[in-house]
């Protein structure tokens, strides 16, 4: 069976991604995929497989895009190192394509599907390693104590992040997820 | 029809609080909750209406119960306040019956479901005001810089134990998640 072009193929997957991103695994039929893929739900399955196969594929697209941009992130003048920790704590979830099926499929299945499981935490040690770096460039710039545990400020930054993520699920204001990532950072430096 | 009755009620609710928990909203069947709770589903029907009431209903409680715990944890001497902080981010999430659905209840439902998001709402509200008492009682026992946001940093305490039930969920292991708990309560003491 032919599979859709290289362009149709990243409209799927992306459309596949906000159909999963808003309704779950669980809570997403075959026919709710194939309403928003605009694909049949045989074309569907000639292209992609079942449901668990599309969304293991949506999902490890998904790890690796937040894995690039952690990445990214680290990638710059250790002098900024904390500007850059700041500005992805105040990333609104809106424009962050990444910011939230990890969270999301990782609540919802990592419990009972192992591949999704080590995936997540193949993500969740990526987030850790370049926020400890990032901590490690801002000890070596003077920003940061450098007789401070690394790892464990770095993962503050994580859970940070990941609880503000939670907060805004809950419909918290921005204006208060600001001030707490503001007193994130402004805890780390010394 | 004849409700069950007052420990069979309590027992109903636990093991649908569990499967809920496990299988999220639209993860669970009727099916799945009739063979949890050992109920028949006309029983649980009469008794608690349908899935979705049912949901509302064990949400409800279990935010109830978040409320409760928080209002405890600000109850005690204002010299110990950063131990109890400090206890909760250490809460080991299988020992604690209220740390899990607020955050998988939200996370599926809250965009859905008006009545899921706005009960939420309330509970992160309430964890954010106990945890600013807590850091203010913190400030006037001479533990915490008595110029700081105090909202700010009780809100950098609940973020911290949202992200660290990420991690848990994530398989991120105990030793790293303690770890970023006394970063956090490192963080916050002058």
């Amino acid at each position: 069976m032919a599979r859709p072009r290289k362009f149709q193929e990243h409209d799927v997957l992306d459309a596949a991604r906000q159909q999963f991103t808003e309704g779950g695994f669980h809570g997403t039929s075959v026919d709710d995929l194939s309403r928003a893929t605009g694909l049949s739900k045989g074309s569907l399955y000639g292209a992609f497989g079942d449901k668990q196969t599309l969304f293991h594929r949506v999902f490890g697209d998904y790890c690796d895009g937040s894995d690039a941009m952690a990445a990214a992130r680290v990638d710059g003048p250790e002098d900024e190192a904390l500007l850059r920790l700041r500005a992805w704590l105040h990333s609104p979830e809106d424009t962050d394509p990444y910011g939230c099926l990890l969270a999301r499929g990782t609540a919802e299945l990592a419990a009972e599907d192992d591949a999704v499981a080590a995936r997540a935490l193949a993500a969740y040690d990526t987030l850790l390693d370049s926020c400890r770096e990032l901590v490690e460039q801002a000890q070596r710039a003077g920003l940061v104590d450098p007789g401070a545990d690394a790892a464990a400020l770095g993962g503050l930054v994580v859970t940070t992040h990941r609880g503000l993520e939670a907060l805004a699920k809950a419909g918290v204001d921005p204006a208060t997820r600001n001030r707490i990532a503001e007193a994130a950072i402004g805890s780390i430096a010394s």
